[in-house]
């Protein structure tokens, strides 16, 4: 197989999903493998990253029940220092979220500096579950928004834009930004809803809810689609990979990040003061001497 | 002394601070008794916005030391329900806060619904202070800025239209944001601070920092200049109110205040549910009965 290129999934132009592979058509009995060397590199990049102090990362998961996404946080960040990864579930807006902005809540959960920050599900719920369900909108109190039929078009074009805005002006401030859309079929959803039911062990994963929102897969893959469309933007683009191999789809991710952060090639362990260097033997007899 | 309008105050059109008033040449007897009334209705207006509960209200101001933040803060909104004010001065970011971008500690304080914020100092420090003294911004440790010549014109036009962007989308989702300039006169700060030095109560208000600043008079007065303008917009509009005479200046503001929450006529008590109210001599009865 040739090696992933992160080109070849990241969203430049307008996308229709219908049209995107769930599945890359290759081998990869080495993906196991693969995976092990990317998170392995991954790892000592966040040291350096650490050290360096000047970035912070925002690695974005969307994607369908059962798209995986929390075992890919499990096995891409497997290696990583504790210290320097932080993950964000983010479920139902709590009630001290709701007394304040949508946007809240994530920018509470920013990284710092020289720390990555995962959100599994993020800030774009605010434009997915909140569309095909638009009555959420209601719970967040939003003035001249009485009942649903005060929602217009101009209502989610204005949140695409403060949602580019809010990523333009984070990654203007030193937090590089990299969404991935989990793109699962519906029969593969099927046949891991299935298992969930059959196998003991899955069955407390398993909830009425995840079939109530199967039925909504099309109005789902609809405003997926706009929000990948309207918001992948060059200072944080958007992803989407096949998610119906998870092994594959964990590599491409892991393999995507790391090669996106090769670019910030100002991304080093920081010079040891000159002060210091220049009495380094000095530093060095006192410690000897003592 | 015709009647204050917000629309004499707000800049709409790009100002010059020098040819602004510090004084307004009225007789001003009167101003404590207004500003008394002008209070009582802002503190009943904050309690129908507390039970409306989609409006929060953030009130910005900024100002030369000795311009009268402080004291304006503690007269204007002295009639306030302390649960429905929380006023957040903010000074040095410490280490937590520089771990996040600059706006991250300002977004934290942002009013809950129903409720107002003070900031006394805000985010816009960060387009003035920082730039009369720009090392300041290398304790930001941003991307690509090592040293203060990497500070370009197009860092400062980003900053302007990150501000822009916050406001707007908070705007957006139902915060209402009113900001304010106290404008001193040079002339009328060096009595102020000479009073510090004078009155042994004052004393402990007095810095040496505060006579260093003071010699950099004109280089603030032309970046707030360049801030107002480039900041002073239609949903976060900023008012240039005269500060030498401080009764006057904390009757303006309580005075804007209010006017442009007049603007808002949506707010109000929200009526009784109507299944509440076709039983309410239900209610009434068991209540009655106990």
């Amino acid at each position: 197989m040739k090696s992933i290129n992160p080109d070849d999934f990241k969203v430049v132009h307008a996308i229709e999903l219908s049209k995107m592979p769930t599945l890359l058509a290759v081998d990869n009995d080495e993906e196991e493998d693969k995976l092990d060397k990317v998170r392995e590199k991954l790892s000592k990049l966040q040291d350096v990253m650490y050290a360096h102090n000047r970035y912070g990362v925002l690695i974005c998961l969307q994607g369908m029940d059962t798209s995986g996404k929390d075992s890919l946080i499990r096995e891409v960040f497997k290696e990583f220092n504790s210290r320097g990864v932080v993950v964000h579930s983010f479920k139902t807006p709590n009630s001290t979220e709701l007394e304040h902005d949508y946007l809240w809540r994530h920018y509470l959960a920013l990284p710092e500096k020289g720390k990555f920050a995962v959100f599994n599900r993020t800030h774009y719920e605010n434009v997915l579950v909140t569309r095909v369900h638009p009555e959420y909108i209601l719970n967040e109190n939003l003035p001249g928004i009485e009942d649903v039929s005060a929602i217009t078009d101009t209502f989610w074009e204005n949140r695409m834009e403060q949602i580019r805005n809010f990523e333009k002006h984070i990654t203007q401030n030193g937090t590089i930004v990299l969404k991935f859309f989990l793109h699962l079929s519906k029969e593969e959803q099927r046949e891991r809803l299935l298992r969930r039911l059959e196998e003991q062990k899955q069955n407390w994963k398993f909830s009425i809810g995840d079939l109530k929102e199967r039925e909504l897969w099309t109005d789902y893959m609809h405003y997926y689609e706009e929000a990948i469309n309207n918001t992948s933007t060059a200072y944080a683009p958007w992803y989407v990979v096949p998610a119906d191999d998870k092994e594959m789809c964990r590599y491409i991710v892991g393999k995507i990040i790391w090669e996106e952060m090769q670019k910030h090639t100002d991304i080093q362990e920081p010079e040891m003061d000159e002060k210091i260097r220049e009495n380094i033997e000095l530093y060095k007899e006192i410690l000897t001497k003592e």
